[in-house]
């Protein structure tokens, strides 16, 4: 009889491993349950869905439903949901609307995604107060703003999908107030490129309400106010996006281990302390290139990469899932903020580096040339090795040039040999020394 | 007595390394020749200041004389040619208008960059006829265009500075014909290149010449047509634009040695045959990263990064130039092409590898997001170690992702390291897989 790799969850990580599985090895059944109706979707466009950049919420689904079942022939169940795992008799039990029945399998794939934080607010279930996680929710945030067309809109976060929502919401006409508790926005960006970003956020019109907890939200049926410790502002929609946590329950419950991130441990392979069983995606840890250490970033590049290596190795061609970096860039309004590796000094303390750290500006093309913008780099390097630990990238024009970073920290490179990396220079493009290369200099010649 | 050091030549190798020494050590003697008025300028704007979207030539001046010699305390002399060295003596003799003099050295920096190549065509002297590779040329073309509003240009040879010049004649309102004798144009950057950029030349309009040879050029006083085979072609300016040839006679008069590509063969610290003598920027050799062999490209980013190391060695800190992997990145009206290490297979066999390849076509962003446009990326590898040789990517939005290979190639990795590099990810700046890490992925997977 032939091997039955079982999938939960039909997202990134879920179906890049399921049609890796299939492309390799075609003999194999490959049987996918996802609990809801959406796959392979595009999480991450949902904010220009609600901006109005993307025509229908359709055109985020990357591979449709029916084109995983007909053109990869891949056993793909929606509103099928795994509610047990049975490690000894290696099956998971799911449940339909209609019925609850067993699943035998030989490898096993977690991929059970992660949900939106909520936190202990009150007034949470009034209308016009959302998380934005899945595709059902981004489409009801959608209705509600074409509907109720809010003036005011609350962001309660200052994370990525804050800032993507705040930017969403502005040119829907509302004005945003951003509500922080800490005192900068994207805290893993690091103070460089959140000061460039608040800064950039209020000429915007943003009103940024940093170091500044919500309690709640009020309002009759329809949330009308936010909630401060000493204040109510109006808000005709509010959007709370503080976070994720990795969807472990189901995993932990059949006794597979959470590593001290709280997400699925895993090894250089996405296996877990089961053999047969993996986990990958934004329920799972990866290593970090740098520490070496377990960490949760849950991104897309990570669930696909990780999914589809999962794939690779169930077929019999074992496969690292690679390390991951935390690389992550955000659109801001007109900006570009891009962060790779540890970003601040105390963080690489605690991982027993010795960091020297730098920030320049540079211009992002030659100075004489139209549409170049400063960009502000940072790198970090640890002092006694000259290694590189990570740097962050933001500017209106070449964010994404947290890419040369990104390489260098995979390749662990020294800060002096990412200094003589042999980048690309054309005035439209670049000035002579690209930005990195300054801030690598600058941070090369204070290590010495 | 303080050391003296002596440098031929004020562009960017020179005054790079001129300006690094007096920083390191600023009782040193730092006397700097340069035959000509401009110092340390930007050549690689020429055609922007021609196309009209640079308003003033000294917009492309990057440091003036008078800085240099005030604020940096150079004793900078313009106006004054080295016409011998004597490195017995170590001394160079002077000529300015006025005198010949003999200034000695402890320490000596070769800069005396390239000149145009000047094919043995007829007409070549011409009124109209042009090269570009200093600013009087700059100067003369754009005068001579304002002046005579030119109908029909031909621009001479493929290369980057032709493709730059095709669009600044371009935009001036001239019928640009391009005449290259290869059969494609931008023969470093691969074919794959050049088909795209051959496609979009004609789409805005350049009548493309390939695998034709100008003979010469007619005309009365005035250039008034090409010559080719068997036709001749209208044009009322011509610019000859067939590459460079480094300017290594006075060194080789000297007994300086030249390297097998016909500029000054140097170690890794730039240095020459003369422990004495350096020599750096266009009119130097480089090693290339990929195969460790000497060769000669004749770029800023080399000489200005060359120049600072050699200024940083001579003060007594040795410093190696850097390798260089032969990157380059050129605007061809809306698009851009960049390319980086060996980007042909026969090529890298004659390099000694065994060398395969693929070239992807995938979106500069998320596909449902604005804006982005379609890339293509060629990677090549040796097969059996797996190491990254080289690569390309031509595209209207994201060329710059080249850098992401040089700093690969900088770090001699492997394409599967480089499929596994964690790239930076959102909608407006990427689709989730980078097209370089797509191009990595194929690639790696075609290698087992």
């Amino acid at each position: 009889m032939n091997e039955t790799f079982v999938v939960i969850g039909g997202d990134a990580a879920g179906m890049s491993a399921a049609s890796k599985a299939k492309r390799e090895d075609p003999e194999r059944a490959v049987i996918v349950f996802e609990k809801g109706e959406w796959v392979s979707y595009a999480a991450c466009g949902m904010p220009y869905y609600v901006k109005g950049e993307v025509d229908d919420l359709d055109d985020l689904v990357t591979v449709t439903p029916e084109a995983f079942r007909e053109e990869r022939d891949i056993d793909l169940r929606t509103g099928a949901e795994v509610v047990d795992i049975d490690r000894e008799g290696q099956t998971v039990t799911v449940e339909t609307g209609d019925e609850t029945y067993e699943q035998s399998y030989d490898d096993l794939l977690v991929a059970t995604g992660a949900s939106a934080i909520e936190p202990p607010f009150d007034g949470l279930d009034l209308e016009g107060v959302f998380t934005i996680h899945d595709m059902d929710e981004a489409d009801a945030i959608e209705d509600y703003v074409t509907e109720r067309d809010p003036t005011t809109a609350a962001i309660v976060g200052g994370g990525y999908v804050g800032i993507e929502m705040a930017e969403a919401l502005s040119a829907r006409g509302a004005d945003v107030h951003l509500y922080e508790m800490l005192p900068h926005v994207l805290q893993p960006f690091g103070e460089p490129v959140a000061e460039v970003v608040e800064d950039h956020l209020r000429e915007q019109g943003v009103d940024l309400h940093l170091e500044t907890a919500v309690s709640g939200f009020v309002g009759d049926e329809r949330v009308e106010g936010v909630e401060l410790e000493d204040d109510t502002v109006d808000a005709d929609i509010a959007i709370v996006g503080v976070g994720v946590a990795p969807n472990a329950d189901l995993a932990e419950a059949a006794g597979i281990e959470r590593g001290p991130t709280g997400a699925v441990a895993t090894d250089e392979y996405g296996r877990t302390n089961d053999e047969n069983v993996y986990a990958a995606g934004d329920c799972a840890e990866s290593t970090h290139v740098v520490t070496g250490e377990p960490d949760h970033v849950p991104l897309a590049l990570t669930a696909n990469r990780a999914g589809r290596a999962i794939g690779q190795t169930v077929t019999g061609d074992p496969t690292p899932v690679g390390d991951i970096a935390g690389t992550a860039i955000v659109k801001a309004f007109e900006l570009g903020a891009a962060r790779t590796g540890i970003v601040d000094e105390e963080r690489a303390r605690e991982a027993g580096f010795d960091p020297a750290s730098v920030t320049i500006s540079a211009s992002s093309r030659a100075h004489y040339y139209p549409d170049g913008a400063e960009l502000t780099v940072t790198l970090l390097a640890d002092r006694e090795s000259g290694r590189l630990l990570g740097g962050s990238v933001v500017g209106r024009d070449g964010a994404k040039r947290i890419d040369t970073v990104a390489t260098a920290l995979t390749a662990d490179m020294t800060v002096t040999e990412l200094q003589n990396a042999d980048l690309a220079y054309a005035p439209p493009f670049s000035p002579v020394w690209d930005p990195i290369l300054t801030a690598a200099k600058v941070l090369s010649g204070n290590l010495e």
